[in-house]
């Protein structure tokens, strides 16, 4: 008997609900009316104390401390961790793959193997991380939301989840991306709609969007996402993250994914995998323990290099320079994201460093570029999507359709473009009279966190896959009363800037819709330069967080 | 009037001639009958003793040191090498562009600076380097030997030209290659043919067949080639000298030339540029000035690294491993290369170092990719080959021919199983017990360098472009008597290997044409390891001169 898109689904959601334990299920879910519930993990009484602690009071950097030093065990931190990440789930539909029994039983070797023999597994010794739904682990569904991908288990882990469990990591959750991974909501007709824990009504963001609700929610203390246009800085955005795309290479590729065998894609943009977190210093242990794994070694798309030989901010006698890029001559940035931007700038100046204005047209040849790539031909989503009749989700209804496949002209020609782009937008990292620009700061997105549905645009983030930059997401501070006072400075680029301009104009929305979401910006360093990036991310967090704790003591004092 | 490519073939061998003062001319040319013209130059009155011993006493490395200290001029060095290239070139017709003029006037200008300010311009300063006719050089043609793209000269220099020129080298020649590039004899229809000024009956290689000779004619201190199949290593190994393929991003890239502007070339396999040298420093030397300036700042397709970066052959506390593939399961060695190998083998040996037999049958599989890459069914240089109705080179008659182009699905798929086959191969680094080995040997060709338009097979080197691994030619000895005595071991593997066994059938070839040619070894590297690849080189080479001094020296005693 075939099975219905409508029934597959009804097993993948009965299989999640028996894999969350009883005891860890709430009472009754908050109303759709309660639009924060980030406060219901701690308040619902399904947590001890202690795993209250273990979830909020550390990062990954500091439960490792507390792994190692035997403060805490591998046990109570992934325990804490499977209770959260089941409640973040009833709250977020955040999660696809639920294997707490597993990572439990692992996490017990961990500390056994601990007590026999006095030393941690490895770097990542009992620290539970969460993966995208696209990393294939062995006897387990990549089913990406997709009806006629599900029950067909990956018949060996990627390389990444590999390395991680060679460093000690254990793995207890998949997370959930949007149909066909290529909507900036996550939302699929298998396992739903990924909610935004800090506002229901806006968007969680995607691709990654069910590690961002994970990781804001604290059900998770490290995540790893993929990013071909957006998908990690996105949700990272979304949730108030650090969110990390390294260029491609640097990090193993995670495909092929189950039933998705097409190879048209090694011909377009390249996917990056990349750590989401809640601090900097997660991101440099997640760079960090991949690269000492030395993944070239066994994966093939895996360039080599150590963490330290991935570029630098400064050089050994001066201090970082910056750029910053206002506009990308395609959406006018709305005005929470001009001022973040705009205070950003001030902020580094303030802290004696150097930033250069650059006005750079050729980001919007980037973007339709990165266009063309996606609209490289490949149907194989579709075919899989059509086998069971499933129907589009929202956001992709009249976006996506079959594409007529380009030809190898066609495709070659977007290689030797893209080339030529490349070279030009070298050029940023030089200022006017010759000096090395170490990193350039930009918007993640022209608007802030948009309601459910209504992101349009993502030229911003997928010019850094077309170039191959490393680039990511440092949260800045909440959208406060004074930013919806704004208005948009010049006229309207376009259609797309049309289109954004409705996401501010009071006739089409309720700006207060956007007070105390969080506002970002974005960081760009050239292409394989992780650790520079990472440096210069750090610079800015750090100035930021110092700038905001200084406002708080003035305040105080007042 | 439309010109014939006889018409268009002579007007660019006048320039050439026009482009050779009369006295560097030979009052008389040797006679075809004569094989070996190695000592012509230094005979035949037109250099002085000064530039016989500047030609003949120096490696690149020697003549910078003489440079920098001012123990030498730029305009004595740039003068004898063009004396001597211009000699070079009669002898072999290696040479395409020649611009003496230009050379000498920026030698000056090199003299100048260096009275003037005390200092040396760059690192390169006033070394003669020569290039292969690939590269772009303003104003000049990169013809590639075709008639009708000549008297169609570059726009601009090419990344790697600037990268040199301000490195202070100087510029002089381009030499010569075969048609449409994919031949291993170089002779076209514009430059005629390249000789092997070892024996004039064996070929002198390709692609980079006149960096090759004039190499090792001693025209040249330091030349740069292009290598897609083996157009570095070949005629490295054809000529006895040094020749190393980086990985692709390592160097930036030449193209595009001229009126080749097709960019499905970009969906193949990449070409690398490369350093053919007379010694192992000078490869140093190359490498890593290159990467001293940072060519990832400027050229779109150059990954970062610095040459110390590059990886390193050996552990802090383990001497370096290596591994030795003796066939490639397509063509077997014939014995003088079988027992190159062997030696190479036993000397590492013997020198305390461990050498792992590895028996890799994917090699075959790498053989046979390649090719179907090499047929992605670019016909841009066929169509410019028949637009003045040039006849095809006789080596390629027959062979080459317009092909159907690829589809998309099909690139595609070629990709996917190149990665399928990389990450096999990557196997090849690992001894059975799990450590690391650092290099592996293995021949450059399965046969000792041939006879005019006998080559049949680059299986050995086209391997590793398609794995992307470094990889370079290490010359050894000559073929001696008792090589000559050798039978092929074992049955024939296929078509290749038979026509590989007619170039030591004693009916289908007198042996005896083998005798004193150039016998080498290949050393290949994991991917963008360029530094680790050259040490590994480095201790093959100290470890093979240490045997060869140290036989002559108990022959001596004899």
């Amino acid at each position: 008997m075939p099975q219905t898109w409508q029934s597959i689904g009804a097993k993948k959601r009965a299989e999640q609900d028996r894999a969350i334990p009883s005891e860890w299920k709430l009472k009754s879910l908050p109303p759709t009316s309660q639009l924060d519930v980030r406060s219901i993990p701690s308040t619902c009484g399904i947590l001890t104390a202690d795993e209250i602690s273990i979830t909020e009071d550390h990062d990954a950097y500091s439960l490792l401390n507390g792994l190692h030093g035997q403060s805490l065990t591998a046990l109570e931190v992934t325990t804490a961790f499977c209770k959260r990440a089941a409640i973040a789930h009833q709250l977020t539909s955040c999660l696809t793959e639920i294997f707490f029994d597993r990572a439990l039983a692992r996490a017990k070797e961990l500390d056994d193997h601990m007590e026999r023999t006095g030393r941690a597994f490895g770097p990542l010794h009992g620290l539970p991380i969460s993966l995208k739904d696209t990393f294939n682990i062995a006897g387990m569904d990549s089913s990406l939301g997709i009806a006629a991908m599900a029950f067909h288990p990956a018949p060996a882990n990627c390389p990444l989840v590999d390395i991680l469990l060679a460093a000690g990591a254990v793995l207890y959750v998949k997370t959930n991306i949007p149909q066909t991974l290529m909507a900036l909501d996550s939302i699929n007709n298998v396992f739903g709609r990924v909610l935004n824990p800090a506002n229901r009504a806006l968007t969680a963001g995607g691709s990654s969007g069910g590690e961002g609700a994970l990781l804001a929610l604290r059900g998770s203390p490290l995540g790893v996402g993929t990013d071909i246009g957006g998908s990690i800085r996105v949700p990272a955005m979304c949730n108030g993250l650090y969110g990390f795309k390294p260029s491609s290479g640097r990090i193993p590729y995670v495909g092929p994914m189950g039933r998705l065998t097409t190879t048209r894609g090694r011909l377009g943009l390249q996917t990056s995998a990349g750590p989401i977190a809640t601090s900097l210093r997660d991101v440099e242990v997640f760079m960090e323990v991949v690269a000492r794994a030395r993944p070239w070694e066994t994966a093939a798309d895996a360039l080599p290099g150590a963490w330290e030989e991935q570029g630098r901010a400064g050089d050994e006698w001066e201090k970082p320079v910056f750029g910053v890029i206002r506009s990308d001559h395609s959406v006018t940035p709305l005005p929470p994201v001009a001022n973040v931007v705009e205070e950003t700038v001030v902020a580094l100046k303030e802290a004696g460093l150097e930033v250069v204005e650059i006005d750079s047209k050729a980001l919007a040849e980037c973007q339709m570029l990165a266009y063309g790539f996606f609209d490289i031909g490949d149907n194989a989503m579709l075919d899989l999507i059509e086998e069971t009749k499933e129907p589009l989700i929202p956001w992709l209804e009249g976006k996506v359709g079959r594409k007529a496949p380009k030809s190898v002209e066609e495709v070659s020609e977007l290689h030797a473009q893209r080339l030529e782009v490349m070279k030009k937008m070298l050029k940023v990292f030089k200022t006017p009279d010759g000096r090395k620009i170490d990193a350039v700061i930009l918007p993640v997105a022209p608007h802030p966190v948009p309601e459910i549905d209504r992101w349009n645009t993502v030229g911003y983030t997928s010019s850094f896959v077309l170039l191959d930059w490393p680039a990511g997401t440092v949260p800045i501070r909440m959208v406060n009363e004074k930013d919806l006072e704004g208005e948009v400075q010049g006229k309207s680029l376009g259609t797309l800037d049309n289109r954004t301009r409705m996401l501010w104009d009071r006739k089409t929305v309720d700006r207060r819709v956007y007070l105390d979401s969080a506002l970002s910006v974005q960081v760009v360093a050239p292409r394989l330069q992780e650790r520079r990036l990472w440096q210069a991310m750090d610079i800015v967090d750090r100035v930021m967080k110092r700038k905001a704790s200084t406002q708080e003591t003035t305040k105080a004092k007042l």
